[in-house]
């Protein structure tokens, strides 16, 4: 199949790059840079050293027989948009091109201005051209568990069963997002759902967990193909901060008491998830919506978590709480469903000794690249 | 009490302000023109002529004895925005000041992104202005009914109470929003949810039906009052479409069958609704949706209220059925709650023969202004 990667030069998009073109597909990679902008805006590097993407994809068409395409551009220039739609006629579009950190969006006025201009505009950008130039085109568009917020019903997949006063009906699900960035993901989702239903487009929309991991078959081949994987308070997701903190002897920095409970899913799950959606997509005009996790902890389950593990392997961590930066519940009902991608077939990586061992070693063996300076949650949801 | 209308030169904002300067409030019109500017884009002029808003406040302050302030700028321009709230201190903010056209939103791209980018920009640059400068003021919201699409269950107040898998909570009512306007719409109230709980805004959210009428107590004063009457394809509202085509001999141009419902009330009740919620401020960190109709109609019922009277004028006018340029349900269930303003005092003028002849009237008075060319609705909701 012919595949965009919108924001292949990402956390996610480059492995899932790497495993596309792995497996045969004809592989094109869109960024902008927007995410590497940020990181230089803030100090920020990633744990594992990572190579511009012309040089990873050029290492990866030097030693693979199937070849990554690279475009340069920004969504939110739609004649750069609308010219790779043109050219490629791409058949699936994955796409992860939109700021990704909520905290970056609470920054302040500009960052959350940022946050909503860019992921919003650039989405209709893409939904007009899918729309004249490959109308047939699978959009799979990575969303968040976390616009959903913590309802105290069930957390069902994009749609919910009303029964209202002795009448029903499927309806959305009632979003309730906690921080600029979620509120971009649903706005998204809407904008999505209804050129579906007005100009017959198909979209597979993935309200994804929080990832965490480093490894994928295809990173392990060339030091070009790490991932930019993330242990900062801004882009660092919460297993790869706490394994990152604890394998390093820092502490393990819990916000608030801890008890909010979190969807998680591997790395290489996000990959599989992405293409089991591929192979199945929907009908012409069809608007579906998948959560895409495969485990629910609170934040301190996992925290123990890692301290058990590190202590197996001979090093002693920490577990500090904090007071929360973030403006959410501290207890909470939280019951999401992911039945639809376990009926297609997905088979879950559950967090396990080895899996975290994998990762503390190979933090380990970087440890010298953390900077402590840019752990601490400095930016708060409150003034 | 200070207040502050945003886009106070609109169709709405200005008989709000002119009202709201009668009875001794403070009142500061802020506007960018963008509305004028659209209507010059395409060739479109309101029914009365409108004097330049300077004209309107100069004759206004010339004339009453309380001033109107003027600002001109865009709530794109975030300087322009902190200036004002940090110059004014407004107690309570009304906030008009967005892309008001759903045909409009869905004229292209371009029109598409100004709509979401000007009206989602311009409310969160208000959101961090108000947090900074005036965080107890009172903002007054306008939206549409139109966010809510037409479900098969009753339409509560903002939040509907949820009863799943044995466990309850009360939720955002699902959105089904049928336009990139009414999208933008539905993307600004989440936005202002989420800065109320977070930053303890205070904010009322008017969630406002199809506007009819061309006269308040105040527009009668002079005719530099006039308020921008539209009966075109794009800005006319659609009791105010069929009056003017119906006065002038041209037949009611109905979309589809015309068995789509909507919500309707009069200018007059705009302004009553904008007072009610200005003198009955939620709490701090409250945020509270309000539906503001008076009347349901489906669109065929209102054709047919308009062609019998003005019949009785001696007027023959005749209805004819165009294919619907929108996607939406023709045939549907509606049965929207509007309990809150009603138990706050509201008093609804209903459509009435008086009111419509007070209409066809002053249409009539005014009937070489019309121009049949900006009537038939070029836009199309599919390609």
């Amino acid at each position: 199949m012919k595949v965009l990667i919108l924001g292949g030069d990402g956390y996610l998009g480059w492995p899932t790059a790497m495993s596309f073109s792995q497996i045969g597909h004809e592989v094109c990679v869109v960024d902008n840079f927007s995410k590497r902008k940020i990181e230089l805006e803030n100090g920020i590097e990633p744990l594992l050293p990572i190579a511009p993407l012309h040089k990873r994809i050029n290492t990866w068409n030097k030693n693979q027989n199937n070849k990554i395409n690279i475009e340069i551009g920004s969504l939110m220039n739609h004649r750069f948009v609308y010219g790779i739609c043109e050219r490629y006629k791409p058949e699936v579009i994955i796409h992860y091109a939109e700021q990704p950190s909520a905290p970056y969006s609470m920054k302040g006025r500009e960052e959350a201005v940022y946050t909503q201009e860019n992921n919003i505009v650039g989405n209709i950008n893409l939904l007009f051209a899918i729309k004249s130039f490959c109308p047939d085109a699978h959009l799979i568009k990575l969303g968040t568990m976390g616009v959903y917020g913590t309802p105290n019903i069930d957390i069902e997949e994009g749609f919910i069963d009303i029964v209202h006063n002795g009448r029903k009906d499927k309806l959305p699900f009632p979003k309730q997002p906690l921080s600029f960035y979620h509120l971009s993901k649903s706005i998204d989702s809407q904008n999505i759902e209804f050129v579906c239903k007005t100009w017959q487009i198909r979209s597979t929309d993935l309200n994804q967990g929080v990832v965490y991991g480093l490894k994928t078959q295809e990173t392990e081949l060339h030091k070009d193909f790490n991932t930019s994987f993330h242990y900062d308070s801004i882009f660092g997701t919460v297993i790869n901060r706490f394994l990152t903190l604890a394998a390093t002897g820092n502490d393990m920095l819990v916000y608030g008491e801890g008890n909010h409970k979190r969807t998680f899913l591997n790395l290489l799950d996000t990959i599989q998830c992405v293409k089991i959606a591929s192979e199945n997509p929907p009908n012409k005009g069809e608007y579906r919506v998948f959560n895409q996790f495969t485990e629910v902890f609170s934040i301190m389950e996992l925290a123990e978590l890692v301290k058990i593990q590190t202590k197996k392997k001979g090093i002693s961590a920490s577990i500090k709480k904090i007071i929360n930066p973030r403006v959410e519940k501290s207890n909470h009902y939280f019951n999401p469903k992911n039945e639809n991608f376990l009926k297609l077939g997905l088979k879950p990586r559950k967090i396990s000794e080895v899996i975290l061992n994998e990762m503390i070693d190979k933090i380990i063996a970087n440890k010298d690249n953390v900077n402590k300076e840019i752990i601490f949650p400095e930016i708060k949801w409150k003034k």
